[in-house]
């Protein structure tokens, strides 16, 4: 391997630890009911399905952060070296990603069937977190490809298309918190088939 | 390394890293029994031995997953190439890997010597939750050696093991749940041996 | 690989798990404020709002331990091999760069606008922690261009730069634990700049 | 890569990856004073310094697992192919390593200057732990070198030598656990200096 490849391998490696460990934590905002004092005593299958908000916000987040290391993993393939701003770019990614455990765990305690202003608040902040995480990702693409890390051209306007989707689900989400979380996880569909295709346009038209 | 070898060298790091993370998240289901206020008070070492399932659980869950690590490292000996339904298979794997951590820690505070409901309950959802996870690696068998990324054939209905085992664990959970425990760990003791035959016959026929 | 490179690629991927975690880790330090029994009842934007002081506690330590990374993938980057010194050398480094997420904890409990005793404790105590980290890249950067395990010659007292800043945000603590944050963070954005002329400068001359 | 060193890098990389975590979640056990009900009230730094015995055991630990992973890679530079068995027996070892990080939490909370039953019972169980642990490395050299998974051969009663420097630390538990620990700490210091060593003698001897 050359130095280059062994610096992208590494970079890879780290935002690997850092999105696995992200993932993985969110398990822990699923609490055994029966051992929290504010819920209603009830048998353990009770707790659960009342618990179903903490289940749905887990799923919602394993899948939009799978969802961007695969991404990540696709535009991996396409960068043949790193220099420092990608480094910190690629950091600032990492930092909005980690914050999706804090904003799960806010999701998973506060939307419910009910329509609360805390559930939309924690919905607006999961969307306006993710509209942050789009962005640094429209930033990477743009620096990646103007800079000569991926042998690409710069494309114009399309690399706007990372913040804009999560827009929808941070709008709907002053009207319902429960549709704003629908959005977020059809995002993620969204990306699920587009990221592959997205990264071969974007980035690696000259191959 | 080819760049078919450096993508599926990242999924496995990405998977171990998962992995990694959910056998050791575990060992926070053990817990001080005298930082517990809801336990009877006395001394540490009869607090401990109070505490048996909870390490039960641990031990377990450890089995489990570990058996499961190897599995993936035996599989993905095999496999040449991933593509992304195989990255979202995957990811699906590692999500009801994940989730094995929480239904765990319902397993440490439910299972105990007298027969309660809720001990049950959790033994069936910890069984439900491997059978997911069997049938998940089913369908990773099958479609690897259908779509050529290992160089083997379909094999009829031999994929359909996966998930076998997990039924008799939860079928056995509605009588006992210590038995379904003691099930499951059969099951990884059967696994431990059975492992890497099952993927030299299941996807490398044709080496 | 070497064995040489197979070694000092296995202390990068170690080094880069432990920091990965770690500054995963630091997102537990954000918590629910309405599950907080001791702040005052209000809406989740008032709680949130009131609990700035680790929101700005998380993005120091995100910014101070992400440098740290990019610093370490820069010094690996000149180092050929490792010896057993340098592996506890490097475990040292890890030992207080974990530190900082404990120190972090204390700073997000305890540093807001009112000025307090314990405010400039935590804030001490992130400082000194600071300290001896920076006194650790010292002595590494010392012992490997000493050593030859870079190839450089030993470069006189520029290794002591490591410790010298955080010492400014030491002796800030005792006056203003919010300006000695301040100065943290100024500390990082320094090192974002200066990172990979430094390791450049100290350790490759011979190049 | 041959097969060989692929499988050899991913056992690496997966164990390395379950040892960082317990390393770094060795921190959780360090809790702010002012937080814990339990505790008289004060000062923070009154409050921290009264933790010590949690500091205490944060060290002892953080330097114990640091040492077995480096006692792991020193082994593994031997080691030129895996098997199933190996896996396994590399399992057990990782369990024990990821129990530390209970057994750690145990010592932080109940070992201090008064001597109890319940320190003395928290060091033993360290120590115990610490037994086995040691009875893993033993079988796993033995197991290598039997089977020529390492170039050298069987070596006679050398490889008892894993558990018994924590026999020492085992009987010392019952008389006063603070001497117990500080043998702890020496054992780790023993195997910093003999751990390179060690492993050329007893597994290299043919190279």
């Amino acid at each position: 391997m050359s130095k280059d490849q062994r610096e992208t391998a590494r970079t890879e490696a780290f935002s690997d630890g850092v999105i696995a460990f992200a993932i993985t934590l969110l398990v822990l905002n699923l609490k055994d009911p029966l051992l929290d004092p504010t819920l209603a005593k009830g048998s353990l299958f009770q707790g659960l399905l009342a618990q179903w908000p903490a289940f749905f916000a887990f799923i919602i987040s394993f899948a939009t952060i799978l969802v961007m290391w695969v991404n990540h993993h696709n535009m991996f393939t396409y960068i043949r070296r790193v220099n420092t701003t990608l480094l910190f770019l690629n950091g600032l990614l990492l930092f909005f990603l980690v914050f999706t455990a804090f904003t799960t765990s806010l999701l998973a305690n506060h939307v419910g069937i009910e329509q609360t202003v805390d559930g939309r608040t924690a919905a607006a902040l999961y969307s306006g977190n993710a509209i942050l995480l789009g962005a640094v990702w429209s930033t990477i693409s743009y620096y990646c490809a103007r800079t000569g890390l991926v042998p690409g051209r710069p494309g114009g306007y399309r690399y706007l298309i990372g913040p804009a989707p999560y827009a929808v689900s941070f709008a709907l989400s002053f009207f319902s918190a429960f549709l704003s979380m629908v959005a977020v996880l059809i995002i993620a569909g969204f990306w699920t088939i587009a990221s592959r295709g997205f990264w071969r346009i974007a980035l690696a038209r000259t191959e």
